[in-house]
């Protein structure tokens, strides 16, 4: 009898491809794009790909099933109180600090050059010279040293920025200048030109930038959020902005996603909403990683990137 | 007698508050934002500091003059053919390439990210949540591999791109993968996903990139020019975008400058203009660069940065 995997993704198609092309142990793989797809399989499957989004309200029925590997890093979905905690839970990891730091620096860069005026100059055919700023020399501070926040700070050496980093207890990046952890995020944002935060939804992260730490910026301060939109204190961000007491934001995450049509932050100016696109789940990134942990499920060992559903990552 | 030094420049003040701090050999230093302020100095004034296109109009009546430095680094205003050449021409290097690779990866981040379709979109309140791509495993084709082209070369290679070059004969730079020369640039624009140029205006320069070039890029591919507009055959770029043979342009220099406003590459979709601002002249980059020949020319020592009026760089 082999092994029993679904696939529960919107690009279960493109999965299927990049798997039956790799080096897996003998399986039965069952292909689904939706719940109608994947009716067939839930009461046999033992491993699961899937996005979040799509597997849970299907949690309850798959009664075989001991291990789930999440298509996304962020697993809130299935991390909250109430839901089922009995079988392995692992995500993706490791392949999003790419994007993620292109989304960072790339929205930087057109901060500092003025991109947004001169794009607009261009729709009315005006010549606008007006004098770039540069990245070299800038502080940039990090909320969140993990995979994701080691790659942007890496790259940010590149530019030959400042990097600071703000953690629990980690101080294992070599290309974080300085770390601060406890109370002294506010420290911190006090000399930062630029404060990212690529953090997961926890309770521990839950309105992390509040008033305090928006306060503590400089006015010329932006700040970037490619984490969760729960870090951030959106009411005390609205004001911070309204207030012109930082220079703006650039949001790819929000309280409530998609972002309501009526919320203030859409049309503040100097505020950039990116439509949570910072790092999106390129199978080609994924199908790798879980054919890994798939040889590594059937030779009895440890799986990588494993949630520990209390901490919630 | 003290050596006679005029600052002919926009951002004089700047210039003379910066050198009045920097060691520098006994001068009687003269500071001009306009050609009235200059007026009483260019007969005694031997050494120069200036914008070239400040400075041109005043050359033949510096009867003094032995040195003039420019602040720019396209010095064609100053070389053109007639001009008196009885002088040691400098001009600005070294400090543009930090400035230009900002640019150059910056917007081919948000043409790979589709950040002005998004910025559209969120004028409209409208979540717009389109897969972005991603400069990752990337070719870039760099045309002209000088101190700016390395520095973006260098770069390039932190966010993982692979590298090309198309140069006279130098292949000096590490960060170039590989090097093209003479009649094989439309052989290296075949296989760049992105094409950046940074060449001085020159006669070799002069339409370079033509419509054989601008053929051979594939349909997919992204032109960048931040170094002098005469490389493009501008006709031919508006043909290519207009057919949508190549997906768009980013474009900091033009032939004529400002870009006059019936030009069509103003509103072809997915080009962008930047109204000469890749790298400007800050004073910060500039001054010790000036301070630094000045302690060279009192010496007797070779000037660094100097221009072949007949090469015109």
């Amino acid at each position: 009898m082999s092994l029993e995997v679904l696939i529960l993704s919107t690009r279960a198609a493109d999965y299927a491809r990049l798997l039956t092309a790799a080096p897996l142990p003998p399986l039965a793989l069952h292909v689904a794009a939706s719940h109608t797809e994947a009716e067939p399989w839930l009461a046999t499957c033992e491993v699961v790909l899937a996005d979040p989004p799509l597997v849970r309200p299907l949690l309850d029925r798959m009664t075989a099933l001991r291990w789930l590997q999440s298509t996304y890093a962020g697993v809130e979905t299935l991390t909250a109180p109430g839901l089922r905690r009995d079988y392995q839970l692992t995500n993706a990891r490791g392949v999003f600090g790419e994007m993620m730091a292109e989304y960072v620096l790339g929205y930087l860069i057109m901060h500092e050059r003025r991109g947004w005026q001169r794009f607009l100059a261009q729709r009315e055919r005006r010549w606008e010279p007006a004098w770039p700023g540069r990245l070299r020399g800038k502080t940039l501070g990090l909320i969140g040293v993990g995979s994701i926040g080691a790659e942007i700070a890496r790259v940010a050496h590149c530019f030959g920025l400042r990097v600071l980093g703000y953690t629990r207890a980690s101080e294992g990046c070599p290309h974080v200048d300085r770390y601060f952890h406890g109370d002294a995020l506010a420290e911190m944002a006090a000399v930062c030109d630029y404060l990212a935060a690529s953090l997961p939804n926890t309770d521990a992260s839950r309105h992390l930038i509040d008033r305090a730490v928006l306060a503590a910026l400089p006015a010329h301060a932006l700040l970037i959020n490619v984490g969760r939109g729960g870090t951030v204190d959106e009411d005390a961000l609205v004001e911070a902005l309204q207030a012109g007491r930082i220079a703006g934001a650039v949001l790819d995450v929000f309280q409530t996603e998609p972002l309501p049509p009526d919320h203030p932050l859409w049309t503040l100016p100097n505020v950039i909403i990116t439509s949570h696109t910072a790092a999106l789940s390129f199978p080609e990134d994924i199908a790798p990683l879980f054919a890994e942990n798939l040889q590594r499920y059937v030779a009895g060992q440890e799986l990588r990137y494993r949630i520990d559903f209390e901490r919630g990552y």
